[in-house]
């Protein structure tokens, strides 16, 4: 029945040629109300359906979908949960391609409603249709008249190039207000609600083909198929910059799950993930659109660390900038020494000018001099210019017309006024593409994303192919113990000490005879988790008589029949580390990196990736330790091997992501060395 | 020759009644042309001064100040750095009470401009005239027209209620249009430049008094005389709100000196000093006026943590400002079971009602009741509503005058919308003195600020006092060796092992029948810094042979004939931080506290504290390691002396405050048990 069968089923959301609202009202109290009252423009053909009305704010009301007797394209419900059901039937029956459902009530509230939207999904999958919501305020789409939303206050959103995709409806609004307040647009804006079906992941994949869409902003709380999300944000960063703000490092779990359903679960896996997927992870609903803002106008290629050359007309701003920007480890690289020198001499008081370069409220043509030396500088990517309003000084607008003239390397202005002074000059740069800004702190914020994105792109596209993948062909059946743990290691590769599996004292002081000293004997049973709590590991054993108390010892604790020795040579000192993994519930395979010692535990000093990852990867997990200096000659001691660390990263990735029965692994310590590192403990659980 | 001898110094600067401007210019590329520019609506006497013209800017010009003939109580110098001193001279010769120059090639630029700068302010000193600047844009007073800056934008700054003290010229014009942009005013904005005369603190310390001033913004670089700056906000922070904002957590020193001369110091030291003192510290500008704008209107009674309640129609901005809120530990606590019920009852659906209240969208009068339920709840010191601009919900200005006539306790509006929807409402509650900001991230910190100056005033407020002062009397001739040392901390009734001091073998020997064992024994000498790496300390004896072979070794060691052993009693283990001390050049002296071992080492997780402190202070830096759980139970493990620590802290801060000899204190390790602490190494040297 529909009339363009080549439409996607998002294209049927989002830029659907008829609509119909059952539930539309005449009273200013409902819902329904106020989606007719938004979707006054739209362009397309509008159905209001309620039974009991024969007009609705001045179109004609029809009883039923059935009554309207052409193709509908979307229908947005109005109306209470229970109700949903029949309506969706209704739907089906005139061939409805996609329903939104802004009402609660459902998986947010509690077991009755999940069991609710259970069966409204079922219902859609059943017919073919595609559900946004419940539980959401809508969507926009301004360029089209598409204001699919309860609040009145989106009717008024511009269109532009910015995409708003938000878990929360409220927060799709207010984002949508920030762009406006920042005189710009909004290509679509949708919050998806409890999304059962319809997910921010297939937002961003039917995005990343969206015309009119150059950035887009996402705003999560908790994330419950991350790894999907995971892969559409992959997908999606290969075409357009993708700037995410999510909530959660405070303990707000119980709020959140009462607002879209979502558990929270870790903060720090979700933004380690989001990172790694390549999007810009930023902490605040106006550093995401600040973000989002330079990203639509311009892209850097994928870049290490791309250099930034800054100019300013005021010292103090450019210290704020420089600050905020090092801060961040962003590169602003000292000038060539003939770039230098160009500089001194254009410049006529004795100001900084190694980079940033402070002019001191020079004259225009001065300023416009000095920007060309730097933005030709080989080490310089980019140009920060801040200027304060001060026309007489410099005009920024004809400078940037000078300068797109004859530079391309992306160029960025900020300056600060009062709003009625600098709004003009703001608009007409962007009009020119030239990001322009309102204070140092977000000038600076917005040059770090641009900086961010070209980084993560790069540390995504460096190396898709991980090392060769030693694994074992076998699925685990049940949780190994200690030895049987350090034997898979040893075959991916990964270095144990050389240790015997014992069943009697006999047996042990024969192993201790060969191994060499000074050795160490612990309890292997699958009954003890803690095994140095209970008396269960012994170290530094030199002798036999030092050998022979341990085995009392060990003999003494009360365990299951099934208990056995582990002797093994005592590795030397090192540094310690934590090497751990998971199949998280909503990430999947997860790699985790720390530091060993109680101190570092809690500090909760770890670096956390997905699997599976590349030796760079884990060479980045190093380094994204607080401590990570710790593995270069600190204060005189040895050069530690990372790269041993990293393909053990590798290996457990790579590893865990082949055995889905695998709940955690936990290596815990690895102890270091200058070549190689070795596990002196291992712990595999099973789901 | 002045009129008003009761006038202050900084009246003469900050409400003169006659100004004149030496270097006043038609010409609009210079300085002088923009000073009495801006200075064009003064209602005072101003008077151009420049021999080369009868008439500037339509004003009658002097050729010099003697020509004026009439009192002046302020004189701005924009002529070069070289021509300063002969205008002081002329300046000194009829009566002038405050210069300020504008000018840099001062102390900012080299070792020339140092020397100017100090003859400057001596001749400035021997006339009795007081001295703002050089190298800095001006200042404004915008209620009294006394706009002394050269940046044209300024003299268009309304007069309001907030203060700008700023180290560099740029940022206190930029703040100025950061409080435009916001619909604020400034009552007195100035930039102190390289401030050898008039200081941050002298300002802080003048505007405590100074009626039209309710709110204090600081922005700081480099502190030269941080003493003085932490005395200057303690007194100003009694009758103030002052929030700071400083740059220097990324090397940016060597930038930093060029602009104001000042040198960075470390950062860590500024932001604890400027805590301890009562001042608010933010990171970024319009974090600093967002929150001197909510202190402007509101300030809270000292409170160890007030509690916040939460009203917001959408649970999305609820969810980010709860997340943001409680990531900086502010208390929102939950409600009483009573108002729960009220509020459940008043609510049409199932919504989160614990706090923030979640009402979602709901009509005036059911927001205004649920609005009272949590304000009156015992637990609330403060209420932070959110609605999103939705005036057929929610209308705020109604809402606010009702709810001003009813309660008493504070009251925050944050709000989204399009500008044009929503500064009229801003602007409405702001007149009412209801601080309303825009975007939950806003709101959320300036709630935190609110609360932030009542937690560091109540932490300031609780105990004055420190603990008796234990103390030695004579002052310190020459660095004292371990030994000394450690019978220095004895005297201050901190505790070390047992030990004793021997200059020969035999007398080890003795001492070691005399002490428990395990001893450690170690080589004592003043040209030895190093013990451990040179094979001076050895730990675990536990027999006599032990000791020979370790006296032995250290016989070995290349030292001066100094040598003697230091014999004692092994501690046993515990948990190990560091205690230091430092008489620093700016702060004086301070007190640091750090965890023991490598890795918190290379964490940098530090307490730093100004001394003399209080025990609290002292329980205060123990709760700020990042680390600190390990004093607790930690894992099952004990729970450690937390007041001995602070003890400790507060003795060697009172200390090293009674002996400006000393340089610096490092006790490190020191051993921390379920009950008392022990110093195990202690290291002081003199200046």
């Amino acid at each position: 029945m529909n009339r363009v069968p080549g439409m996607s089923d998002l294209d049927k959301l989002f830029k659907p040629q008829s609509i119909a609202v059952v539930g539309a009202s005449n009273n200013h109290d409902k819902v329904g109300y106020h989606l007719i009252y938004a979707l006054r423009k739209y362009p397309g053909k509008l159905y209001p359906i309620n039974p009991k009305e024969g007009e609705i704010q001045g179109r004609k009301a029809y009883p039923s979908l059935q009554d309207v007797g052409e193709p509908i394209d979307m229908v947005a419900l109005c109306i209470p949960a229970r109700a949903c059901l029949g309506a969706i039937e209704d739907a089906a029956e005139v061939g409805v391609g996609v329903i939104f459902i802004t009402g609660g009530g459902f998986a947010e509230a509690d077991q009755q409603g999940q069991s609710l939207q259970d069966e409204i999904v079922d219902a859609c999958r059943r017919n073919n249709i595609r559900l946004l919501g419940p539980n959401t305020a809508g969507f926009f789409n301004p360029r089209l008249g598409v204001m699919a939303n309860f609040a009145p206050l989106v009717s008024f959103f511009p269109a532009g190039d910015i995409a708003v995709v938000s878990q929360s409806g409220s927060m799709s609004i207010i984002l949508g207000t920030v762009l406006q307040t920042n005189r710009l647009g909004v290509s679509i804006g949708v919050g998806v609600g409890n999304s059962p079906d319809i997910s921010v992941s297939e937002i961003l994949e039917y995005l990343a083909n969206h015309e009119e869409t150059k950035a887009i902003a996402v705003y999560l709380e908790g994330v419950v198929d991350g790894r999907r999300l995971f892969d559409a944000i992959t997908k999606t960063t290969k075409k357009k910059p993708v700037v995410v703000f999510t909530v959660g490092r405070a303990d707000i779990g119980e709020f959140a799950s009462s607002h879209t359903g979502a558990l929270m679960g870790s903060f720090a896996l979700k933004i380690a993930a989001l990172k790694q997927a390549g999007a810009v992870v930023v902490s605040s609903s106006n550093d995401l659109i600040d973000a989002a803002h330079i990203l639509s106008k311009v892209r850097l290629a994928p870049n290490k660390n791309p250099g930034v050359g800054m100019l300013s007309g005021q010292a103090g701003p450019a210290l704020v900038m420089t600050d905020y920007l090092r801060g961040l480890s962003v590169h602003i690289p000292k000038l060539e020494k003939d770039a230098i020198s160009d500089i001194s001499k254009a410049l006529p008081v004795k100001t900084f000018i190694q980079n940033p370069v402070d002019t001191a409220r020079p004259l225009h043509h001065i300023f416009e001099k000095v920007f060309s030396t730097i933005i030709e500088d080989k080490n310089i990517d980019l140009i920060l210019t801040y200027a304060l309003h001060e026309p007489m000084c410099v005009e920024p607008v004809k400078l940037y017309q000078a300068m797109q003239r004859k530079h391309s390397k992306p160029m960025v202005f900020v300056t600060n006024g009062a709003p009625e002074d600098i709004n003009p000059t703001l608009r007409d740069l962007e009009s020119m593409d030239v990001p322009a800004f309102c204070s140092p702190e977000r000038g600076a914020l917005a040059v770090w994303a641009l900086v961010e994105d070209a980084r993560v792109r790069y540390r995504k596209e460096r190396d898709l192919i991980p090392d060769k993948i030693v694994s074992i062909s076998q699925t685990l059946s049940q949780s190994p113990d200690e030895a049987e743990a350090k034997k898979l290691l040893s075959k991916l590769d990964i270095a144990v000490p050389q240790h015997r599996v014992c069943q009697s004292h006999q047996e042990v002081f024969t192993a201790f005879s060969e191994l060499q000293k000074p050795c160490v004997v612990k309890v292997l049973s699958s009954s003890i988790s803690h095994k140095t709590e209970v008396g269960g590991v012994h170290l530094h054993i030199e002798d036999e008589a030092a050998l022979k108390v341990a085995l009392d010892q060990i003999d003494s604790i009360e365990v299951s029949r099934d208990t056995e020795y582990l002797l093994e040579e005592e590795a030397d000192p090192g540094l310690e580390i934590i090497i751990g993994a998971k199949n998280d519930a909503s990430f999947g395979p997860t790699v985790l990196l720390g530091m060993g010692g109680t101190t570092a535990e809690a500090m909760e000093d770890i670096a956390i990736r997905l699997a599976p990852l590349t030796v760079n990867d884990g060479l980045d997990m190093i380094s994204e330790l607080k401590v990570s200096t710790l593995f270069d000659n600190w204060r005189g001691g040895p050069q530690y091997d990372k790269q041993a660390v990293a393909r053990a990263l590798v290996t457990i990735g790579s590893f865990i992501s082949l055995h889905p029965e695998i709940m955690e692994i936990d290596l815990n310590p690895v102890r270091v060395y200058e070549s190689g590192c070795v596990v002196l403990d291992a712990l595999v659980l099973l789901m």
